[in-house]
């Protein structure tokens, strides 16, 4: 069966595969021409196995090897822009100028040199050092690492060029990454682009490998296999928790980002101040890449009166008014059109949209629904269905004290939103819903839409399940997103030249310490009482 | 049913029980009069309501309430000190003098002391800001937390005395203490003084409650309740992966110290060096408390040799020297038993003891078991079987290579020992076996036993899977311990008035920040672009 091959200890080879697949033009719902293979259990087994071998090189290299990997990775990637840019249009739709070229490229190249910056300042690893015991730790990679990508970012999350691949190698663990089956194509230019980089950074060979698609019994299956150290997934959630439940079963870290409504509420001071901006703002929120976000604002809560119902019509006015988009997929339409049924049929009343079509290829009208609180209150897990695209649900409340109840119904998610006005009429209400938002989202904003996930240390692209497996780690952001790969690595008593370079009394590099209590910068000073 | 009374809400009242149990004393082999309820679900579920309303008053209060409570919670466990000594000695049959007063409890307030202070200082909540970007986030309180403690350590990792109890505590969680069926009436005691602690310092009702027993199902029922945000387990593995699956399946941390055999590698030139030397700090190791210790040393690999055999000769004489000690129950002498027997079934030869008795009260003799390393490696799996107490297991390897590859069968552990020499014999040795050993334990020592677990910033009680259930974090050491009770909140444009103290501009508790990538107490001092 000819196809396109996949790269595993650092070779171009053919796929130990059963079937093919293709991937789609979403723009003209056409199939495209070329065959990926579906990996059978041989090829896992082979990337695990040069994996670990690879794993033992690495972590006898100097930190600069791999910082170096990260930005020799990028430079590629900026000169290969164009090409990728282009087949990755092809794959998804997504626009080439202003989305993939201006967006999300320099998002990933520069999401790669922040962690080739983390890498190489160890910013990530936490070390401490207590004197008094002479006890030492910092974080260490945690070994092979299998990344899983999602379909709505193929470059910024992609599997072997995203967020997850880039905290992965910088903690020093090799990656198998296991492309999106929505751009492949898109994923083995990346992956081209990688091997070379690694070559030239002289990492091992098996410290970037890429297959494009596994039986689903071989995914789980690589979950569990003790040669896999950790995983990081971002998809839909239904694929997701079977991971997960495999990687639980033998206690292996799993981070997951799985879906998110973000609720946003706008407060009535809010709406009687700056009703018409913020239906701007919302609209373009919702809409940017066919609502196809993380972080997209699929839930909204408005106090019942005349001033939420003038806000809802000039939002549908504004949805009617803009073009619909493209979806990623037919799947993809097929699950915001089911997702929109279940919302209707539960209740809510559908204000636009609701239909398929409307745009280019597979697509869906820009759609807006609403229920009343007692509504949501009734059955507030079906009133969080999410329905990812260009689609939100409007729920309106009777009172501060409903929007409270309802903010305590909520899912954990990625992210809420308070619209407040600037006088100071809203602030009670704030004061009340926003600590129950709060406990129940990783960011929390103030009038400002979610979309848009800065690549900034203080990020938290993370929140209680369900949108993502544990509320303590971020996705996105160095050096924060680079700890999920690693291990806790404690060192008693251990003779000092026997100690990583970052935990010895001499600090050459300046790394960030906590020694006795006190971050600092400088060489351990202090006579040690032991050893 | 008249039974003790279990703490809830802030109150001693009678348990919803249908059933009771008694305690042990381990010395006499006798059960002790006083009844303790089998709590039903109701007790549960009302503790859960009643933790989630402290959870709510908790947040809003100023961390010195909490620092301050856990100061006086240690200074009443001081002067209550004899009593509870008296107590637990009775119902576990750990010396009073040597272990609890001595050791035990100094240790307990002692963590108490360390987990205010990271309280006060906020230490363990790493905030991070972007000025760039006017982005902020903290670790923060998680909610309410279940903590299940052990048997063998009454008071230091007591379900409402330990380090989880006080990790949990220190992060602004409410807690709700199972205690372990073999010290109830220690756990009581311990509660009254954190209850009137608690009431002093001005806590909400419901900060801290205990229970005595769950059926397994109201546990694991506990486990997936959505009022509970997390879990810290210390006890047994098989009762410890069904919490651990019940909190999975809803995506809930839990953190875990399962089962550790802490493998000690000695080495020949050590051995030649200083044989009886090691051979006491071994016996040591391995005797005190009856071995009942999470780093006791279970597993020792040896190079084959006659420098080994004499060693190991050296070490039987000194177990068969060597007092008995009492088990906590009957159940640990069976289970001490069982996992003997299943060594020696598998082809372990019994060098010692190998019997039960020989002490007060249900023991079992000082036992020393040996396998080849070729044994070993045919059945590993087996070979790791935690024989909880007074015993431990000597693989005797062929070479080198062959202690490389038993250490590469290793699970995860708590600890990992290496003894070397000091002239360099063995340091080709130790650089093949440690980074092996590395990746397999969360605490690496040299020339030192894993027993003695020092509460120190630098400490990894932790490990990979099965001794715990994620490698990045510590059961003990403050602040580590404390971040696994707790979730990252990101501040994303949020006005200034609204941010958390610790994120606001000034910083007039100079809490160590990172901002901009550089830790610094200062005030913020920069001017933001935004907001």
């Amino acid at each position: 069966m000819s196809s396109e091959q996949v790269l595993i200890g650092g070779k171009w080879r053919e796929a130990n595969a059963e079937s093919t697949f293709h991937a789609c033009d979403p723009a003209r719902g056409e199939t495209l021409p070329e065959a990926f293979p579906v990996s059978q259990w041989a090829d896992c087994d082979e990337a695990l196995d040069t994996a670990v071998a690879a794993f033992e090189t690495l972590r006898g290299m100097p930190r600069e090897a791999i910082a170096r990997f990260l930005e020799l990775y990028a430079d590629r990637l900026e000169a290969a822009s164009p090409e990728i840019c282009q087949v990755a249009h092809r794959e998804t739709a997504l626009p080439v100028e202003t989305r993939l070229a201006a967006g999300e490229m320099p998002r990933t190249c520069g999401q790669l040199r922040q962690a080739a910056e983390a890498c190489r300042t160890a910013s990530w690893t936490h070390p401490v050092i207590d004197t008094a015991t002479n006890i030492r730790s910092c974080l260490a990679a945690i070994g092979p690492v299998a990344v899983f990508g999602p379909n709505n970012f193929p470059l910024a999350f992609g599997s072997i060029s995203g967020g997850d691949f880039a905290a992965a190698i910088a903690a020093g663990n090799p990656v198998i990454a296991k492309a999106n089956s929505m751009h492949p194509a898109t994923t083995r230019l990346l992956a081209r682009e990688a091997q070379l980089a690694a070559d030239e950074a002289g990492l091992p060979s098996g410290t970037v490998q890429m297959i494009y698609r596994l039986k689903h019994e071989d995914g789980e299956r690589l979950a569990r296999d003790p040669r896999l150290a950790a995983i990081g997934y971002t998809g839909a959630r239904s694929a997701g928790l079977k991971l997960k439940a495999a990687a639980d079963s033998v206690g292996k870290p799993i981070y997951l980002e799985l879906s998110s409504v973000n609720p946003t509420v706008i407060l009535p001071g809010a709406l009687s101040e700056r009703a018409e901006a913020i239906a701007d703002e919302f609209t373009g929120s919702c809409l940017m890449g066919t609502g196809q976000f993380c972080t997209n604002p699929g839930l909204v809560i408005l106090c019942r009166g005349p001033q939420s119902d003038a806000f809802m019509e000039m939002v549908a006015g504004k949805f009617e008014a803009a073009p619909v988009g493209t979806l990623f997929s037919g799947s993809g339409q097929d699950g915001l059109a089911a997702a929109v049924e279940t919302l209707a049929g539960a209740g809510a009343e559908v204000v636009c949209g609701g239909q398929a079509g409307g745009g280019n290829g597979f697509s869906y009208g820009n759609s807006l629904l609403k229920v009343n609180g007692d509504a949501f209150l009734a059955d507030p897990e079906t009133f969080q269905t999410e329905a990812f695209g260009n689609a939100s649900l409007m729920v309106v409340v009777e009172s501060v004290d409903q929007a409270v109840e309802v903010a305590g119904q909520l899912e954990g998610n990625l992210t809420g939103c308070l619209y407040t006005d600037t006088q100071g009429s809203d602030d009670e209400a704030y004061g009340r819903i926003a600590p129950v938002l709060r406990q129940r989202v990783g960011r929390l904003l103030n009038d400002k839409m979610p979309t848009g996930v800065a690549v900034s240390a203080a990020m938290n692209h993370g929140g209680p399940f369900p949108a993502t497996g544990h509320p303590g780690f971020t996705a996105v952001g160095m050096p924060g997103a680079i700890t999920r790969f690693a291990m806790l690595h404690c060192y008693d008593n251990v003779r000092p030249e026997r100690l990583p370079s970052l935990l010895q009394d001499g600090n050459p590099d300046q790394v960030w310490r906590l020694v006795d209590g006190q971050w600092t910068q400088d060489d351990l000073k202090v006579e040690l009482a032991t050893s």
